[in-house]
């Protein structure tokens, strides 16, 4: 098998071969045009019912997605740099902490394509002792090798859950009686109206494109981070972190 | 004269004529190693002058420097995508707004090199409401294009000024009565304790290495971000909107 330094895997055979295996979670797939055979159409189907998205590309376009001089057989995989923690099972671990000093605090992205961005976020909520992160599996950037090196080792100690639906993981939060806090600029509450000192778990939408409208329908509140200048948004991952830390501020001191 | 996307100008002859205009900042000119002339000579005299930042690479690494198919005759020039306010004029525009309601809240980076977090802490210091930014004039990075496009707009409206000296910078603002509040992992007070209502200036580190030991001890005062996990320190962009919109925060409620 052949793995390069990005955690790229290439060939029919070693791609088919890992989602059989499904010990690690590939990210993405990406296949030229016209790369078919009755092998690649049962790496395909697997592919779908493990809801991986798949790109086709151009021949001549995949230099884009290979390392120099890789065999790919028009054919590349992606696989994570991190384990994922099952989702159910985070969702406990937040529910044990109600009650205790250290009441859940979580993060869950609605939509982060850039992995620098998710990086810094898994490194925030390492630092800021949140609890986890949850992001949704399609449309959206998961642990791939750029962002365990922004991550700069949080990815070792944040858990991070992936959902297939996101309205669905804030319906169950709410059930267990933690605050879904979306982030909106529509919001009329100030971030720091809010009482992070409550289980909440913070929702923040994509770059540039905000949260999904269902998503932000679902929220229990939204709040918003004022923006005093002439331009509109802050970077999410910048976000996440005024937002974390304004949470760990009121939890120390024990005050709004 | 060949100006591309990226705004970098290539060959002597260009390079020369944008010196010696010097309307447009040069950020960095990196030459092939072998390249000489006596105009290159002229050359690389006028950006001593100056304090630009000169490389030298072997010729079979300018590909790394240089657009595709360009005709960079063994020289290119990084301009800014920005332009520079005097650094003077910026103190000056900080000591005005002493005892008003808007009371000044400056950044000084000491040595971020890269790009994406000048451009993020360019966009958070707009949205923050926060004054301008100093940057030192060597070993960190300029207003290039990659940090014009992570600034989303941010540089139109934001105020950089560079210093040859950022101690100088520091003891000048002492003397303006602006408090110069660097962050360290060292610090004993938190930067919730610090009252930010007062004039002040953030002073932050590169990224990994912290403040120069210099800086460090001109500083009035050094706060810390707690880190409450097992990893060392935040992203130095998100550390800035922590601190910056913390200052807001106090600034909007009238209290620490």
């Amino acid at each position: 098998m052949s793995v390069d330094d990005n955690s790229r895997v290439y060939g029919v055979a070693p791609v088919l071969e890992i989602l059989k295996a499904g010990r690690r979670s590939v990210e993405q797939i990406t296949i030229a045009e016209g790369a078919n055979s009755p092998r690649m159409r049962e790496l395909l189907e697997l592919a779908r019912e493990n809801g991986i998205i798949v790109s086709r590309v151009p021949r001549s376009a995949m230099a884009k997605f290979v390392a120099p001089g890789a065999n790919h057989q028009g054919i590349v995989a992606t696989i994570s740099a991190a384990k994922y923690i099952d989702d159910y099972q985070l969702l406990e671990s937040l529910s044990h902490k109600i009650g205790t000093d250290d009441s859940p605090l979580a993060v869950v992205l609605d939509g982060v394509e850039d992995p620098r961005n998710l990086g810094a976020i898994a490194r925030t909520v390492e630092c800021a002792g949140a609890h986890g992160i949850f992001l949704p599996e399609r449309r959206a950037v998961g642990l791939t090798d750029a962002v365990a090196k922004t991550a700069a080792g949080a990815l070792e100690h944040v858990p991070v859950a992936k959902v297939t639906n996101l309205t669905r993981l804030l319906e169950d939060m709410k059930r267990r009686n933690i605050w879904t806090v979306g982030t909106s600029l529509k919001a009329k509450m100030d971030y720091t109206e809010w009482d992070w000192r409550q289980p909440s778990a913070i929702v923040l939408g994509s770059e540039g494109k905000g949260l999904h409208r269902l998503v932000e329908e679902t929220c229990d509140i939204l709040v918003k981070i004022p923006i005093l200048g002439k331009i509109e948004s802050l970077n999410v991952s910048v976000a996440a972190g005024v937002i974390l830390y304004e949470a760990r501020r009121q939890r120390n001191n024990g005050e709004l």
